[in-house]
């Protein structure tokens, strides 16, 4: 955990745009904010990913106002941003080298949506042979519809989506559990 | 559809090992079966993917019985078979060059397991910029236990996965749908 880098996926202002739906875990943004700063304390690496869009009507289009990051993890001098187009933070964005330069082997996940680029970055991270640590009350998700037209709850969505993670391509731990850790 | 390739995904004999615990969708295989026999039919491109674990006592080990594939899907002459340690058919395999120097950008994804080797090579396909078709009814998965210890069934996870996919990483359709499509 002394050596994780904290990857902090699309914590961006788009996210509260009400065509999203339903979320689950308000929390998610304060809980990222907790470990943010507990990180930073310490001097632990921390990395910064936004997705821009390439659809314009995305509230993620670098040229709307929701492409910015949350007042929560505004990126501090110094810190390393990467940009996306697609879900995984691994595409198109240079950050695998990164992380082989800097010598970081280990991934403590956070940001949105639990299931599309939280999970998809997981994913890869995992099989490219990071060592990922997936905060569960630090990420959220939203309502989706099933392909025969079901809708599923988020909260539903966020915990089968850890379900098929855990234990698989990660750790799955607690905000108060990866602090305690830090600052025993 | 016509120009779609058929990727078959770890259909292989390790996984009607017990100790996967109860699965979904019996009927994976002889959809698939069913699939495959239209694709050779018409002379589409079938893919076959096996995988080769590289913990010595997981089932799907090369030196395990159940590393073969499941007779339904045994490969005929000519039909590429890609072998991969990872979830994601895209790592290691060689495969992203090979569907490019074919000139396929369209996949029709089916096997095993829905929410592991499944859903990363779905998502890594869609990132990657193929269109990808997942056949809902010839995939299925196995029940799994969530970080907090409480166990979800198989039929669970496979619909919620599903429904994290759709429309985000690729079109969500049945076997009836896509043979209808091709006899059409």
């Amino acid at each position: 955990m002394n050596k994780s880098a904290l990857l902090i996926i699309d914590v961006q202002k788009g996210f509260d745009n009400p065509a999203w739906g339903s979320r689950n875990n308000p929390d998610a943004e304060s809980n990222i904010a907790r470990l943010l700063s507990t990180w930073r304390s310490k001097g632990l690496p921390v990395i910064h990913v936004k997705h821009c869009s390439i659809s314009p009507k995305s509230p993620l289009h670098p040229d709307q106002p929701g492409n910015a990051f949350k007042d929560e993890v505004w990126p501090e001098a110094g810190e390393p941003e990467f940009s996306k187009t697609v879900n995984s933070v691994f595409i198109g964005t240079g950050l695998e080298d990164y992380l082989h330069e800097q010598k970081l082997s280990s991934l403590t996940i956070v940001g949105l949506t639990t299931d599309h680029c939280v999970s998809t970055s997981t994913r890869m991270a995992a099989n490219l042979g990071f060592e990922v640590t997936l905060i569960s009350d630090a990420t959220a998700t939203f309502e989706r519809e099933g392909p025969g037209g079901k809708m599923f709850s988020a909260e539903t969505m966020h915990d089968i989506n850890l379900a098929s993670l855990n234990d698989e391509f990660c750790v799955v731990k607690t905000t108060d559990q990866v602090l305690d850790l830090l600052n025993a």
